[in-house]
């Protein structure tokens, strides 16, 4: 009887996926967007619910939808999306909109912070935030060497011409940035958003960002010309980094003058929808600049929202909110990035010994890097250990800087499934150690109230 | 001196033109869209202006874009949009990204009108709808047996096997719809939304959408099975109708059971985003399943439109707004598909006097075919004239036939160019002479009463 069901259902499994196979690239595109779209909202939902940040539920509902040809061959629908060099039209379609999503999100990111804000965050905030930057840097080096050199070469060597040590730097890279997002989120769901351990991380996330996406540029461009042959000096290195920081310094120094000027004669326009279109403009065009100057697009996202405040818009009347307006964009495209992400992940990697320990190692490393944060907090009576752990999460810069390594050809589908996965665990392991170590510092700060009395 | 400078615009001009060529496709999707957006809201803003409906200004700075190459030979920028089979994934992102705005357009449509309010329009609408409907078809039919049989065979025959009567077909289905939006705004526009006549023209433009739905997916069908070599019976054709009728009436039915509870159970999540969502979703849905029902997506979309009413989400709080949440990304999306049909227009094609008699002919035959309907109105007092101008621009369901009908391989890059220009002028003429119009009715309905006294 259950054979029979199986085979049944089997068999209509088999059916549709032939069907969905078989479908124009038109169709397909709203079959991806609603099975990506429905995959995020339900993850999201379910890890709420547990008490885990919404992102992982679409992570993890990416990896689910990805991997469900291991379960059954027939259902390899996700495929296209997993080709290292998308062809099909449908993939390519997806591609672009995660792409826009991610460009969208790191503007929504930017929007939320403002220069005075980063001026603002303490030394205690840039120190952890340095430390919080170098040391994973230099672990995720390490465990790299001492574990991608034993993975079988034909599955390593993804591009020709490339030098082993690029992909340490790469993956050593990925583990730099803290995400803001998870780690405020944590701290406001506890209704702990004003504790000083709370300030020094999130002041300390921002800055952290922003180190990550030069330490990205750095990285990138390093690796670019790497594939031309010529080798990079370390005056090179320091030039490109200069590049990076003036970018985002010119940015936000001819912006803060350009941007209330373009605000302003937008709004004598009449045309319905110009606050909106006016601000994605900003956004994609300090994105391609960026690209152009040899950085991500999503650094030139970011300073466009750095850039960017409410009070540019007060001209187009009492009520008109960017965020209000962007928020609704970001919803429909940002989780098709994360969907995607998850589901790329192949998890038969993870059987080859080599790529499970390039995993654990990644994910130690990424831990472990952070709890050295706490040790430079000059303020007294601050709970190191928390400000260690409240620094765990990696998150979407990780995310950006896997994908970007696999488009460069520095990161071949392993080592991103390892990268992935070490996200998806950081991010899984913060929310209940944040409380319990909240919990025990505010009890043992009770205990020292009480003794003192 | 003018020379000197004219050639050192020259050369940047080139210069910026093989820089841009030369990006890659991330960094050419972002500058796509930044010429498209920005183009759409100067053109519409222009056209604002001087008293035009905005969608035109969008419709020619996308024919301004795309012929730029005309004016200089290297500012080919565009040209990968403008391929008959799409190959560059910068374009294909694009086109992707067009295909998505006008489903979200129609759903837009969809969520204006109601069931309740197809039902509520009279006799006088339907009768007006169906007579211009049926005429414009006779008429564009006849246009296209005079001229197309002129047009050299080489350019004409896009795909082999096709009989010159499926032209004939397609070249009448576009000139069948009048544009809801268009009619509205203007009428809008000059306070006279509740007159008698914009009552009866908005309501025909309404079921006029559907029945241009209705004969988009037989006429579609019928070329599609044409293909595969099986002449189309009257039966058959009948039947396809009837499918039509059939999927709109059961989305219609099915959905009104639906859609209440599915939201009812989305109200119940906890996650953020969810009513956007769920309504995208749902339009999503929809539209797929027209696709695999052999209809155009849009019929879905628009369908999904009618089903929702903002009453489906009073759950998710008192301040949600299922059409204020859909407005900013139609705000983004929509645009790409007028700039780009405005960009696949070839002028080039008006060389041939075979195109520009058919584009004269079209244009005749838009604008008397909708003569006919004022004739049916059953009301005493209302002017029969105001009605038959009102009919006149056809608009986005026009653009869309002859845009699916490129993609049947039914029309040419020169019948597509030629129809969009049918669409242009019929939207341009349309407000002075309704402007005339009622001034010339409400002058003569003054005089009547004054002759009465």
């Amino acid at each position: 009887m259950v054979a029979e069901l199986l085979q049944i259902f089997h068999h209509y499994a088999y059916e549709a996926a032939a069907f969905l196979a078989g479908a124009d690239a038109g169709v397909r595109v709203l079959v991806y967007l609603i099975l990506i779209l429905a995959g995020a909202k339900l993850g999201a939902e379910l890890f709420e619910r547990i008490g885990q940040p919404a992102v992982l539920g679409e992570l993890i509902a990416g990896v689910i939808l990805g991997n469900l040809t291991l379960i059954n061959g027939h259902w390899d629908f996700f495929e296209p999306l997993r080709a290292t060099v998308l062809t099909d039209h449908a993939a390519i379609g997806i591609d672009m909109l995660a792409k826009i999503g991610i460009i969208l999100l790191l503007f929504e990111v930017g929007l939320e912070s403002s220069v005075s804000d980063m001026r603002r965050v303490g030394i205690s905030s840039f120190l952890v935030a340095t430390i919080g930057v170098i040391v994973p840097f230099v672990l995720g080096y390490f465990v790299s060497t001492l574990f991608v050199t034993k993975v079988p070469p034909e599955i390593l060597a993804v591009s020709p011409g490339f030098s082993v040590h690029n992909i340490h730097i790469f993956i050593g890279a990925t583990l730099c940035a803290t995400s803001v997002g998870i780690t405020a989120r944590v701290f406001k769901d506890m209704g702990r958003i004003q504790m000083p351990e709370a300030r020094i991380v999130l002041g300390a996330a921002v800055i952290d960002d922003v180190l990550g996406l030069i330490i990205l540029a750095t990285v990138s461009a390093m690796i670019s010309s790497a594939e031309t042959g010529a080798g990079l000096s370390f005056f090179e290195i320091a030039k490109l980094t200069l590049i990076a920081i003036g970018f985002l310094a010119g940015a936000l120094i001819v912006g803060t003058y350009l941007v209330p000027r373009l605000t302003k004669i937008a709004a004598k326009f009449r045309t319905q929808g110009l606050m909106l279109i006016t601000a994605v403009l900003i956004c994609f065009g300090l994105s391609a600049l960026a690209s152009e100057a040899g950085l991500a697009p999503i650094v030139g996202a970011f300073a466009a929202g750095l850039i960017l405040e409410e009070i540019h818009f007060k001209e187009f009347g009492p009520n008109a909110g960017i965020r209000s307006l962007i928020q609704p964009v970001t919803t429909i495209f940002v989780p098709i990035f994360f969907v995607l992400m998850g589901i790329q992940v192949r998890l038969e990697s993870f059987v080859m010994p080599s790529i499970i320990g390039i995993s654990a190692g990644l994910i130690l490393a990424a831990i472990i890097g952070k709890q050295a944060c706490g040790l430079f907090v000059r303020e007294k009576g601050v709970d190191r250990m928390t400000i260690g752990l409240g620094m765990i999460p990696r998150g979407e810069v990780g995310l950006i800087f896997a994908s970007i390594g696999k488009g460069l050809g520095v990161v071949n589908d392993e080592l991103f499934s390892a990268v992935v996965i070490m996200v998806i665990v950081t991010t899984f392991v913060t929310p209940p150690l944040l409380k319990w170590s909240v919990a025990r510092a505010e009890k043992r700060s009770r205990q020292m109230k009480e003794s003192d009395l």
